[in-house]
């Protein structure tokens, strides 16, 4: 590599700051977590490093120390004194110049941030209208990486049809998830969500809302749903780490039973907030 | 966003540098372009200036002028002063906190690399082996795009192998293309690769060596092939930007042919770079 060109600058090779030969910007290779705090208590704090760490080793990214990136993460969330904080952190393979082969020899880069989690009281409360899009996401999607151009485009088509989030659909026709949350329809006294596959992100949130579902004595079918299916569905939810369960009243241009929050998200979110304090 | 931790360091979020907000290492949200030059002359810039401006369209980025990026690209080149120079530049959607939809209001950010292009004559030579990799790319592969975490994994697997270059393999047995480049057998009289469709990049090479396959006298077929087909072809090629064409003489552990490169893919490359000077 002899001289780059940022924006309109061109600079030395050997004058650029490696921040711009990411690998995480050049291919999206790093693995990511978002973690949440409930008034001051962090939430599932171990699930997340372990998830971090098995997303880490699916990519190869060696020579991570969990031990430290928990530290980090402690004070940095310390440091910003955000009693409901969402936690995001990223670590890439490393700065170099460009070349799909990775080394073992890359120094990871650790990059996170600390910021109020938005407040969606009025989304659970009221419920949201989602809508779906093809799935067109890789075959990994049980590793969290970097890769998220697949959902950056389906979340962005849903906003702009003013639905708060998107629901993927493959190819078959299936509903596998959200494109940032795991998805869930009540019908009678089941509660059903795609099974644990490459296919879907093993959401944290998604264990601890079938835990809540056993608790109010939902039967759980890990099962995948078409899209006519949800639609017919009692009631429909999502569930993120920063949004915990949020009941769905429109799916596409079909409401959702009378169009209102079921009794189910009311009972789910009180279970599952029990698990937060 | 209240607070960024860039390694073990804590910056207000005032002071962060926007490089390290870009959405290209959020999401991989942006598309690239590698073009080359020989002995000083670039090489097919129109035909990848219109691919450029179809991947910025069909993941939405807007407002990016194409001709600011042929002078931009034209100056860096030019500065560089390298006869047989490799151009890489991306564009990313932005730096904004992060968020997966993304609003018309984000301002692109734009990077650009010239390095000397590696000699690879000794793999034109001999040939290269290959190995195969499931294809775990997402379902938008017409799109140029810096989601390239299949492509990386594919390529180091290839590499510990001591090959140079991933085969990617579907999940109906077929091979879509190489992890960086197009991939072409010789059988018969027939020179066959696999068709445009969403599964695999529209390769200017590619369009390039199949003009070279009819002027040497050979039928092109369009259609995918399997493993086993490949394995037992006449000839097998890969070609990309920076490669031109390249014989492969070793397809996971079959030998191809006689294991030496055959005489196609010495007339397909003398009649790909007469289309260069």
């Amino acid at each position: 590599m002899q001289i780059v060109m940022i924006g309109d600058k061109i600079v030395p090779a050997e004058d650029v700051d490696p921040v711009y030969l990411d690998r995480g910007t050049f291919f999206g290779d790093g693995v990511y977590e978002v973690i949440r705090s409930y008034d001051g208590r962090i939430f599932a704090l171990e699930e997340h490093l372990q998830r971090f760490a098995n997303s880490l080793s699916a990519i190869g990214i060696a020579g991570v120390d969990i031990d430290q990136v928990r530290r980090r993460l402690l004070r940095a969330f310390d440091a910003a004194g955000i009693a409901d904080a969402k936690v995001y952190f990223h670590v890439t393979r490393g700065s170099a110049p460009r070349d799909r082969v990775c080394t073992a020899d890359m120094q990871p880069n650790f990059f996170l941030t600390v910021s109020k989690v938005a407040d969606n009281s009025e989304n659970r409360t009221n419920g949201i209208a989602v809508s779906t899009h093809p799935d067109w996401r890789w075959k990994r999607c049980d590793i969290k990486s970097l890769n998220l151009l697949a959902n950056v485009l389906a979340s962005t088509a849903a906003a702009k049809k003013s639905c708060a989030e998107a629901i993927l659909v493959d190819e078959a026709g299936l509903i596998t998830e959200g494109a940032g949350s795991a998805f869930f329809a009540v019908r009678g006294q089941t509660l059903q969500t795609a099974p644990l596959t490459a296919n879907i992100l093993p959401s944290i949130t998604r264990e601890f809302t079938l835990k809540a579902g056993r608790n109010v004595g939902l039967e759980i079918v890990e099962e995948s749903l078409t899209k006519e299916q949800a639609a017919r569905a009692d009631e429909l939810l999502i569930a993120s780490t920063t949004q915990d369960i949020v009941p769905v009243v429109r799916f596409d241009d079909k409401v959702v039973a009378d169009g209102k929050p079921g009794k189910y998200a009311k009972l789910l979110n009180r279970e599952f907030r029990s698990f937060t304090v």
